[in-house]
């Protein structure tokens, strides 16, 4: 086998290497019992434990309250931007969304479809490269709820805290979920493709309330109904299996490794390290505003085009892999989420510096 | 590693033991490059390479002619009850659906939310135990579609022929596509989980002809589309990696086993052994009628059952696993979709003897 590479990528991105071990054993036979872990019927006894213990460590990790369910989706996190207002907003009701990027703008497409819907912020005319403070936009006092996306992936930007307002808060956090402590009693529902920082695609995580399950319409699709896989315990139809599995193994890596704030002091210190080399030079220049800036992404930028195709390609030589930028803001950009190591930043610190002498 | 076990699970189910180990060594180090399988971003080129590989697999075993997409979506077949009259059924329309097992009933329930219903046939009275041959029902000539399951795992029927009508065919072969040849340019859609002969679950192949990606309502959200994921060769958002790639091995194994031709000789083979041994004793008693019988679910009962209780808990401690029948009939029930191995028919059709003549 090669030399791992470092894995930059925003999403499938990197995933702990011993998950990967694990995976690999069970998938032939899992837990010795002489059949594999994707042959496994999702309603046997393995498979139920499996499951069970995902949404176990999902709940002690995060600190979810007991009147919260953990729901396994498909779909992405692309289905939740319709689910949400599907289930949550009735055609005569207002929602209030943030506009801080292209995950939330897609997300304010769909609820239009549903319900009325007040944008109460946007950075899109500055290419979405801060996000807002609370003191910054308001929420209509009979908004159904404040939607936002905790961590914009293009653009690197992160909001600091969770807006402070008179309002159930509703997130996307697909790129942050479980890379800082949060305080879940303040969201109606909280959803988050696993791709970044749980697991492998194909499930999705939501977090919801369980008073609001209730809220929608008989004529919503059986299937698009929260209340339909929360009193199944997600287990309605054959859920995605392998990726609940995976999501498992992800949690009890995090929970060994000392869990959120333990993950957090460590995402604070990778994210420093790129920071310090972007600011200590004219030849980097950070995308995001500094008050916005995200540990999970740094989007920057050289001097010209050219540079950065260069850079691009000499970090892929040596093993810096995934580090082009989204063509929507161009540049670089390095995908930093709970998993990816510290080495990896440290030798991408370096390239870094060496590349802005030699470029400069 | 204790020997591997018969596993005769209604799906997910057995898959083939090379796929499994191909699986387990992609996972750590996919192609050598240094990445793991499920860490490599959906728009890489390699992972662009093996989705592309599916796609092509699935095309040229099937024969879909050129002007059908193929998709691979999440949500699992309960999302296409949805779907299909989402995208293809408009209120002031018609459509005709049989009524030939639980699966086809949800199909209705879902549908009945879109459009006009037409049920022009059920079994529902004699507890599914057939399906209808063209003689016993009529399609409206105003109706959209025909809508029916191929095959009812939970019963063991299978409609032997496809139906000869003056309609678009839309059909859920879950559970027994690539089965057997199917003349796709008959069909508008066909739909199927890939849990039983095509991969693990977490992916759902929808095959449809292109003129009908446009018939969806602008209202529709994007995500519900047909059309969104056509247009984007399935990559509007990120799709399920893990069990595209899967779907992809099984593919090359089916065409390494000679295609679906030859797949069916062997699958009309392995049924015959089962149903050979219920016909030749008064102990075991087929759930399905004669003209109706599955190739891939067998579906029969013993005596009593106290005896079918024995039955299973004997067969599983010598390694024949998964035949308890589905908790709506009762009973035992053997899948042998296209993975399962002849030598556990075999064994089985040893063990239901023996056990037919110290209990008969």
């Amino acid at each position: 086998m090669p030399e791992r590479i470092y894995n930059f990528s925003p999403g499938p991105g990197t995933l702990p290497y011993s998950v990967l071990q694990e995976a690999a054993v069970d998938i032939v036979n899992f837990k010795d019992k002489g059949i594999g872990l994707i042959e496994l019927s999702h309603r046997s006894k393995e498979f139920m434990a499996v499951a069970e213990e995902t949404e176990n460590l999902i709940r002690e990790l995060m600190g979810i309250p007991a009147n919260y369910k953990v729901l396994f989706l498909q779909g992405g996190a692309s289905s939740q931007f319709f689910m949400v207002p599907m289930n949550l907003l009735k055609a005569d009701q207002k929602a209030t969304y943030l506009n801080t990027g292209v995950w939330a703008k897609k997300a304010i497409k769909e609820a239009k479809l549903f319900g009325q819907v007040e944008v109460a912020y946007s950075s899109e005319d500055i290419t979405f490269k801060r996000v807002p403070r609370d003191d910054e936009y308001t929420v209509a006092p009979d908004s159904q709820y404040l939607y936002f996306v905790t961590n914009n992936t293009i653009y690197g930007t992160q909001f600091p805290t969770m807006p402070n307002k008179e309002a159930m808060l509703i997130a996307d956090m697909s790129s942050d979920i479980l890379s800082r402590p949060v305080d879940v009693s303040k969201f109606g529902l909280i959803f988050a493709g696993a791709q970044k920082n749980m697991g492998p695609a194909g499930v999705t995580v939501v977090i919801i309330r369980e008073d609001l399950l209730d809220r929608v319409d008989d004529k919503v699709p059986t299937m698009l109904k929260y209340k339909t896989h929360a009193e199944k315990d997600s287990m309605f139809n054959t859920p995605p299996c392998f990726s609940i599995y995976c999501v498992g193994r992800v949690m009890n890596w995090l929970k060994q490794t000392g869990g959120v704030a333990a993950i957090e002091k460590l995402n604070r210190e990778k994210a420093a390290l790129l920071y310090e080399v972007i600011d200590s030079t004219e030849f980097y220049r950070g995308h995001a505003e500094k008050e916005s800036r995200s540990l999970m992404n740094v989007a920057f930028n050289l001097p010209t085009p050219e540079l950065e195709a260069q850079f691009i390609r000499e970090a892929t030589a040596v093993g810096l892999d995934g580090l082009k930028g989204h063509r929507s803001v161009g540049g670089c950009r390095a995908s930093i989420y709970n998993a990816f190591p510290r080495e990896g930043v440290e030798k991408l610190v370096t390239f870094m510096a060496d590349f802005a002498k030699k470029n400069g």
